[in-house]
């Protein structure tokens, strides 16, 4: 059986698990106060270009998003999310449970647009009773986003663009960051995210990890406070190195680079397959996740060789469906799903 | 250099490693919906003896704390704890983050006394102003408590029956489970811990595990929508399996047992090493901490061969230091440190 | 200058008034532990004809509302509402502040449609990641809506009977309900509203006091530790009794039922003035507030006399503006606008 | 029957609730944007000698607290108090439901001693685990006390001093602040108050309103957006001018002095008739609030003329009880005392 069903049903990659393996009997500090973990920051500031960046590592990417906004936000604000965002919808409502609204705004595939979120701000502060309504605080959007789409360089400086104007910060989820990097026609750079935002997280559990998100915050207003805030959120690993060691796999010699590249290069090869073989592309993804409508059919005789994730039905006789790479997708996978569909 | 510093200054018990590397390739359902989740759950409830015990894996042990005790507690009510306990003291605040009060009672030698948790309900009702005041809504103890010392099956008893009386759930903070239950004279098992208390949790991190805590809730009532709480906070991990296979490998064939019992000999050796070159311990600990008074002058020497942790001063030539062992320890780490206190 | 503004720019109904300065010198015991409160609590029961119900009387709408609903919802639950509820837009986040999302659903002048509550439920406990979502825990509707429009008795029986269905409770916000329950048409008595919701309030403030609102709890399992729970939201009057002499005094002799009538009759006399001048009305609204699309040339000439709200533009030369009235409207007030508009 | 219970068991002092009647019919902006309140605010400011002091009313004492205190810490924050300070004991766990630990200190007959707050600072930053704990963010103290006792001018200076050392605010909540103004022997004034606080409030529940408390906040980087977290906190009295009609009839020609004054003076003389009389005064009050060690038989016999609490039991034959005076003590009352007791 083959899986495309999302890329974190493996393991580590095994450059990652190897890490693990060859360091399990030496003794460090505990809390992230260990010399991998000061590694994995080190090259991490390097990968993005900013030399003070804070970095600092959590285990998960719900934790993450809740951590970083409840330590942004002040008490009255709220954050801007696409009504698609992880923190609108798949959160189990983790920002409202530390206390803050998540204001959404219509979403294009996946995407906020920056011309809306600045009428959003504007009508805003127009309406006299807005004192009574949820100020907006921050922005927050995925990159890429849940639909598998990408921020163009020019969308992610016009958004960074008018929170710079009315003084919010600029949060990037990247659980998949990774393979937005290397998305097929990305135009942005690692630098160019931490240009732009304020503080983002580069996804370790989604690219290769078996867990670990990487917070960083560039602008250094934000977040003072991090350590107690991650430990208050229950986001503190005792054993913190096991993130700093698999950040230092990750970002020491090109592995983040490239599993992004193989898995992207996979989907792209499955997305036209489908195309070939005549079937609509739901969602144009340039990235690991790719949305094909087909016949039901073919979906179950396709079912007796792969999984993969319904995503909806279309009519009586079809249905959406989702396919994901990893860095576990082989070769051999994308050869067997060439065979089955062309 | 030897660590007696701490039970999480390594990595996993290399079973348990052994474990993850042999799977690492596997796919499998994300968020504990797989088969090492079920098995490793089944074998918890067999080990517990509560056959419809709900089992449920998260990553540590704050964020355990504050899921379950934000799950149980009304809005308007506390927990009683020791002021030793560490949900009131290490903990950042978790607790009141999700909303809610620790009650403390003085502690003693890391206990609370049943007789006290009783007069306390009693004057807090008796209070004619009570209803302005956070009523106790569960008692919270660690076992074994965080000055390393133990509940005897008697004081537990006391304690399950007073929360009976007041219709209050005892909570069992478990970090530390395994030394507990192979302490020098425990007179307790882990089916007695599942029978007294409401809901405990079985810890992993500090018993062997890279990470991981199970909750056993045995209380039917309690806690029935567990799932997305704990995605509320932040403490579902995606790749789930990595808990079941660890507590897998801890309950299968003993291993939990087998470390508990290693760590608790080794201490029980270093404490009584102390005692008889002469020094004073502190605390009559009979689990994997221990805790000894010594002259300033031999604790540099003994820094030169391993490491340990400052407790507190005892004037000025003295110290209070903190011995830890843990599936790490080995029979040479011991050796050693008799040659040089004996 | 006449004020048509909203319905509580002025004091208290002369009768409530009245009520405070009689009893002004009287001793009795504080937070609501008094005669008064008592006889007010045995008014609006008898009113609403639940014996047993359980009625509380808080000082403001937003209190009221982030109390009520916290004080229902489970920790991992939401609360649906119209995305033009008072929550939604105008509690400055006071419902996520206690921890919950309000989950909105698009509303058709101002009111929830029982039919797509219904299929949201349905829809989501198909979509399988519906453990990650916030759950449907309770229905929020505004009887009056914020719009001015009632729900007939039909809809609101449609309304029950989903949430029923569902087993989630029917909270419905009356904080304007006495204009609610003498609107033109209205079909629905309070004790309708009684049988058909689990708990709902009972504006004072906006209907003749000086400030109040009356929770009315019917579902008995439902709230039961209310009064710590308002104590914690600094939602407890200290002088109790001031709320108790208020709804005393509106309930005692149909002074609530009077201050509805009188002012709906003003108007629906004001729409009728501007229907007949040509004017657009804007909203078909049978309660106290009236939407009316205007010249603005109009506007003007008339905030010579009166002032009332501006509510959004219309092109460039026409607004659409807001007309309240209240107890403190009085019929020379009228004449002088029939005068000014025919 | 003479009423010695409490300061909140009367209406409002008559010149107050004259102010309310005359204004009654008039139409003012809500949520406090009238002149009324306009001038109010002027009047306090003047009143503490801050010109550009922000002054905000809100309606209880425990809103107060919840919104003051949530407002200025930061999420990782807990609030310095002593053990018997009203937000550790009284307020239901108002500190805690917006997410912070009230970290408490042994009282001093109600006080907090500078001294100690200076070593639990010290020593919390000492402790190398602290960023596990939560950090002392602010110091809260009542003055007076809940005991009825007051800070000298000394004792405010010291804890001051400590609070800028360590540049976290200190905030006094002055719930019953006009009785402590003064007390015999007080040698602080209101512009001591505000020189030394960051941020404190002028009661005005217990001292002659009907409702309502003013915050004063003298340091301008705290509390920027105190409205909408008013709001948020269900705090904002939609027919705000009450409050600024209230603490504009305290402070426009020195009632609150007045009050304060007189409810002072009858304490006094309660307190020594019982000290004449051979009985011991149990706390050394200075303000409207007296405790005294009676015998049961003699306590059985006043209460067929007067009420006044019951504090707690001293043997099987004597209790300590609480006597309280306030605006609606009248010469008569303090004759009719001194005649039964005398």
């Amino acid at each position: 059986m083959i899986h495309f069903d999302s890329d974190y049903m493996a393991g580590a990659h095994p450059e990652i698990l190897e890490a693990l393996v060859r360091t399990n009997l030496e003794h460090t500090a505990g809390y992230g106060n260990d010399h991998y973990t000061a590694e994995a920051k080190a090259l991490i500031r390097k990968a993005v270009g900013v030399e003070d960046a804070q970095v600092f590592f959590l285990v998960g990417g719900t934790q993450t998003n809740a951590t970083v906004i409840d330590g942004i936000l002040a008490r009255h604000e709220g954050v801007i999310a696409a009504d698609s965002g992880h923190i609108a919808v798949h959160e189990s409502g983790a920002i409202e449970a530390s206390g803050h609204k998540v204001l959404t705004l219509p979403h294009h595939s996946g995407k906020l647009c920056a011309e809306e979120v600045k009428r959003y701000i504007s009508e805003f502060y127009r309406d006299e009773t807005y004192p009574h309504m949820v100020a907006p605080g921050m922005v927050y959007i995925s990159q890429p986003t849940e639909y598998g789409t990408i921020y163009s360089l020019a969308e992610l400086e016009a958004l960074g663009a008018v929170c710079r104007k009315h003084s919010i910060p600029l949060y990037i989820d990247g659980a998949r960051l990774g393979y937005g990097l290397k998305a097929e026609g990305a135009d942005f750079s690692l630098r160019d995210i931490a240009r732009i935002a304020d503080v983002f997280y580069i996804g370790g559990t989604k690219v290769g990890a078996l867990f670990g998100e990487a917070v960083v915050v560039t602008n250094p207003k934000l977040l003072r406070n991090l350590f107690p805030l991650v430990k208050q959120h229950g986001a503190l690993l005792a054993k913190g190195r096991l993130l700093g060691l698999q950040f230092g796999a990750l970002f020491r010699d090109g592995l983040y680079e490239h599993i992004g590249e193989q898995a992207v290069k996979h989907a792209i090869t499955i997305r036209e397959t489908f195309r070939k073989a005549g079937y609509e592309i739901v969602i144009e993804s340039p990235t690991n996740q790719q949305f094909v409508r087909l016949p039901n059919e073919v979906i179950d005789r396709l079912h007796q060789d792969m999984s993969f994730d319904y995503w909806g039905s279309r009519g009586e006789s079809e249905s959406i469906v989702r396919f994901v790479t990893s860095w576990a997708t082989t070769d051999e996978d994308i050869e067997r799903l060439k065979e089955l569909v062309g």
